[in-house]
């Protein structure tokens, strides 16, 4: 499956940084030990129970990733999928060990710059892949940008709820900081619909209908990554592995209710979407009733007057009117009472 | 979970009272007290059965609810829950009790004022939490404004049926009487869409299309929140909860029919606006061929005229019919001819 | 419930006439009774089997409805539905009795009168409620139009297979009589709809559009009726109440049939609806394009002549065509050749 | 249920014939014997296994269907929907037989005659009725165009499966042959999809746009009629009926998969259809902005030119340009480049 | 069924090229035998397992499927599908062999030439048909196009994961190999989609509605193809057939994950199509609007001028401002200071 195309277009495209970057935390609940290992023969072997070893990777390198995955005895398949972005979420369990696939959502602040970035900047999305087993889990972000840093300073305090629990109750914390993501994008399309939606109402232009589209565009990739997001975490729930205690469940049935929730609040908003491109095209025809208006008064009012002046313009021997004494002041009387006129027909027809 | 975009966006934003009062109703039977205690100590412990007790807290004051929430033994998600307005409705089985978020609905008279009030006001809507277990329930509002009033009134009637039944018919109680409040706010919007039905048939303005766009966000939000409030009320019909009573059963079946009935006439609602917009798109369309019409009339009427007075308005030294006797007045002839014969053309293709 | 919201909108509000006027029929094969109780103590205690009792009661009467249903032994629920108009078609099991909602959709002729009248009128609902038991059946109808007389003469025929029947196949004619009502509605909207059809092709105004929308409305109401009234009998299919013999079951099954049928006939009128909408737009585009052809047509002929004439009008000392013998004659002869020229240019492009 | 509603509107309606033409072929893999018995006497009784009776019935006469159904034992119900044409496809298992209606659909050729014909005629659509039991099947045809003659020739064949199997493979030949009209008539709508295709693209008019909508109609039919046939050809392939062979069963899944591909076909043709239409609303959208760019270069030159020549019409005393030797040509030069200008300007604009 | 219209209409034919030709490869984990067998009977009988025979033929040559599916034992209505293109995606256990019908794209590149060949070519697609059983598998191509040449490839290699397994693997590399393609195709119009959408912001033409359109419809025939594939694949993935192994499952579940995906990336540019069509529609309506401004920013200044030249031209006796002496300038500064005041009004009004 060539990458390119596996991810949802445009948006979806990241670079990879590649770095390669793995971070090594081991702790129970008395002890924690946070490490930079420089190669893989330093992380491992994992340490034995109750310790819980958490090993986190910033950047899709397969130098790094394909020995990892062999020392975890991981399946072919995992491999693949951890080092080609764009996977669909998805849940598998392989006995040994669970494997989710995530996306983590944000707004490029600074990169776009310019106009764009005035605006809210574009949409960016990262593939964060989760694995876990009885004592080990192990996270693989596509590019790493501190996504990880609060369960990072969660783990430090001693008497978190994290450091007394279980490996599974690490991976809905992890789980957890990514669907938060959602909430934080979604709220900063909310706010760029409040204002599109003021700016449709009173001086809409062009530029206002492609931005409509731009934030259309961007609950679609959303919505896209929210439906498999949602079957995936029902699938957790409903499974019977090992590696999901009976205590963590309510936590994960929290964060399943988090995705409907913001499977909700996109539809919400895409409708607000559609509605507004409703109010952007019948305030455009309303526009050009206005334009025709205009114009239709303009022919009505000068149209007779060119006649009349051509009228009395004309070469013919005998026009009497053209020798009376006022002839000329009555013409110029009519024109400026039928002028009158029109204009009073017109504003009582509410067209001026 | 950021609150401020769990929520639905804008029409559900009410500002939080925070003054939580509490109000304790004992009961059974024969006796029934009410008390606003001062403190948690004063409230606890509960009564025995067959006494009931119920709890009803007004605003969301962490200080409060914290403690309550612990005296009644409720898991820390509950109480993360009832502290956070915007939560999806839901029911959920605690075993010890049942937990179940709604949503009271309500047009702010006198606030949105102006214009806006004289429509009918903003949407407003308030999460209810509603708990109970053995012979306990507790109510959480939002904001308080008089939901319970009347279910208070009818538990000082000794013979209400509320009197004799168990806990599970006080919630049925509770849960009917923020339904009805679906029922008053949709009586309303029908009311609206009556009006702008005329309007749109008569007078159409930008205005009306905004106010119709106005009306069909509010249906949006209601069903937003009807759609999971039936679900989680059919969960509580199949529930096996020992606090769900046989006799209770019926009832709670009518207030589920009661929102499967709201959400009809949501949908029969939506489906009237989508129409009006139609009506709206098109006569704004007949409304440009009638503009167009008439600028078609004066140009093919004028232009003509124009053209003759123009040609025996030029100066060529032999132009016969300028030295005719009655040459002008055959040619103002002429354009009263030409100009009554297109009138009438007109008057026949039904363009005036 | 506030009544009047449950309802589905206008066109269902229907005033009670409250006579509250009760049929007695009472028969076996052999025997026939009918009659009207001045009282409910002269209606009951009602027959022992093998005879049946039908009771048919018009107007929603709160002073007779209430003690008959005490009578008759129902739900407080229940008499709380008979009462209010506006309920939901549903079927409900209360073990002693069967019971059902319907409504008998009819187009008001005579009513509406004038115009309206005579595109067909109104449409109007009248909620009617079904019960039965062991040996016996009643019908509350919320109006009362005739609309049970067909089985009442069908039972006053001693060889009907109505006679020979349980009480279930009584309910099973009842509801039969109910949907045909549909099919009656549903012809009168089809032939509103040819000769709408028809008038979209030719000559649409816009009293053709709002002619299409109260037919879109009407079929709207019908469905939205329609649907839960499927659901009601298909749970009546699959029931094993005592009171639905194995006899009756396949007449059931044919009477659910219709209604599955007629709910394929409103989606058939609904599409054709929504074409005509398409055709009546895209007519009226069409219109627009002609009106704006003539419009060109128009300008580009005569103010090319304007100009010329103009240009021998101007004043110059040294203009030689002026004083050229035929100079008039020329200009005049280039005037037609150029409105000729543009004449067949127009035609060749099929504008004219 | 009238007839005339139940079925769905204008393009079923077809005159019966009433002729109630009856054929009969009796056949074992060694004998066949086809007849025209003149009265049902003669058709009765039917014969003995393996011998196996088809009794073809053509045109709904009630004189000979009810008679024929009281000797064949049929269901009342299963003789009222045999006389009712209009009926909704669906299977139906009586125990001693099966009960199955289908519809034929059929382009009237030669019966709309002109420009209708030339189209490919409007869609005809005739009810088929098929029965069968132990050893006997019973056809019943509306019309009756020789639908099922290709059987009939291959039931004369010696050789042919249909001599060596039992009733039910009969009854598959029977419903292929229907459900292959289906592809008949989505092959004609294909081939006047392409044409209109080509139409659009090039020179649409409003006959086009009428052509595309009884398109649109016709596939929407033969969709309303295929939905029911899944259902009951699906419902055919799950029952237990002892009238339905292990060895047939492939054949019906084959023909049951010929109706699932019959509706993708006009699921896409419905696309294809919804297509056109966009298109040629928009093209209609781009007319207009083509006449009405032609307009206004049109008054974009000639006005300016009206305008000059109209000031030096004017008659002052002292306008020095009107007495230079060569004012005139220098207006008619200024003219010129003005025009030649606006023509420049407009080509680069890419208006002309 | 009549092949023609079986398949989803234009795009889909492709022309058989009939040649028949096999290729024959035999092979286990040590040994591998390519050949092209001149007969059937050359090819015939099959190796005994563990060696596994793959028969792979080009074009739809009855004289060569009919003797080939008797040889292998296939069941008639198979070799029916062989030869018919235009199947329905499907799968079909016939307990000996399993059968399954699936489609592979393709753009014809320098096929369609000129202008369409630049756009992106037209779409084919060609039925390919699977069968394997205990240790043989068969594929039909109906075009043959090197598709399964990297397959072939593989095979050739003798450490190849391909080599190692069971017949079932080699089906799972078929497969692989043909959903690959959707991806390739995928590609290809993504990037025509973002060509197409950054015209539709910048020059619009009504060549690129026509492009969107076919880009619209070549969506909708992938999409009616993967529909009933991820049925297909779906149903693979729950049969208990023996011809499917445990090890081979993951790799099956993978490879439906894509078909998953490829539906999701149609669902999303089919999105993007439409937001596209909604963009240039408005902008289509933007241009009329701009349009309608300039002609009537022309009307509403040189109208006035022509009145105000036609009146000085007129020739009554007695008109003082004729005789002035800067009566003509003051006119021509009248005129200017009209005109650029009106210039002024309209760039305020921002129609400029």
């Amino acid at each position: 499956m060539p990458a390119s195309v596996a991810a949802p277009p445009w948006p979806l495209e990241l670079e990879s940084e590649g770095e390669g970057a793995v971070t090594l935390v081991v702790y129970d609940e008395r002890r924690l030990e946070e490490r930079r290992p420089a190669g893989l023969e330093e992380a491992f072997p994992l340490p034995e129970p109750p310790l819980i070893a958490w090993l986190d990777v910033k950047g899709l390198d397969p130098g790094l990733l394909g020995p990892l995955g062999e020392r975890l005895g991981l399946h072919p398949l995992v491999i693949e999928d951890l080092l080609t972005p764009g996977q669909r979420p998805k849940l598998e369990d392989y006995g040994d060990y669970l494997f989710l696939i995530l996306y983590a959502f944000r707004h490029g602040i600074g990169q776009g710059g310019g106009e764009r970035g005035g605006r809210g900047g574009e949409l960016w999305g990262e593939q964060i892949a989760l694995l876990w087993g009885s004592n080990w889990a192990a996270s693989v972000e596509e590019r790493g940008d501190g996504l990880f840093e609060p369960v990072r300073r969660r783990l430090r305090n001693e008497k978190a709820r994290l450091r007394r629990r279980k490996v599974d109750y690490l991976a809905y914390a992890l789980i957890d900081a990514v669907v938060d993501r959602y909430f934080v994008v979604l709220e900063q399309l909310s706010d760029r619909i409040e204002v599109l939606s003021e700016e449709v109402a009173t001086a809409p232009t062009p530029k206002t209908l492609q931005a409509i589209h731009r934030v259309k565009r961007e609950l679609l990739f959303l919505r896209k990554s929210l439906w498999p997001l949602r079957e995936a975490l029902g699938k957790l729930l409903r499974t019977d592995s090992p590696w999901i205690s009976r205590e963590t469940r309510p936590f994960l049935h929290d964060v399943y209710d988090h995705t409907v929730h913001a499977l909700d609040v996109v539809e919400t908003l895409r409708d607000l979407v559609t509605g507004m491109l409703d109010v952007y095209l019948s305030s455009a025809g309303n526009r050009l009733n206005e334009i025709m208006k205009a114009l239709t008064v303009i022919a009505t009012i000068f149209m007779p007057l060119t006649v009349l002046a051509g009228i009395y313009g004309m070469n013919f021997d005998y026009m009497p009117e053209l020798h009376w004494r006022w002839g000329y002041f009555v013409v110029l009387g009519i024109m400026a009472v039928l002028t009158g006129g029109l204009l009073i027909y017109f504003r009582r027809k509410r067209w001026l």
